[in-house]
């Protein structure tokens, strides 16, 4: 069983903004890393085998950000 | 049946913060009003009778922004 790897497009305007995807996104269960770039305004998550894109997507949409793209790395 | 009105105080750095907020509290069924200030870092609710101070206060929280307090106006 490997990981996953997804990647988002969100808008974020602050450190608040990043912040808060950071937070949600560290609680979910099955997340191993979130690595985050308010100046690229990307989302890179790391999770195990259980956990869904999906799942990533819509937690990360009930921040409020808009998510633009996002994809599935690996 | 009359409506209800929830204060929280809420911590939002910029205006991409409490656009997130105003965004995921416009969508939840029984919201009628958000008023949202970022200077005084405060979210205002009127809901319908059927939605609770809970549902409203767990909504918020998944925007990964911090509830500092909160309280049921009426």
């Amino acid at each position: 069983m490997s990981d996953h790897k997804y990647h988002f497009d969100v808008k974020m305007s602050c450190s608040g903004c990043s912040n808060a995807v950071n937070r949600v996104l560290n609680k979910l269960d099955g997340v191993k890393n979130v690595d985050i770039s308010l100046e690229k305004q990307t989302v890179d998550v790391v999770t195990s085998n259980a956990l869904g894109y999906d799942t990533v997507l819509q937690t990360i949409s009930k921040t409020g950000k808009q998510v633009i793209g996002g994809n599935v790395v690996e």
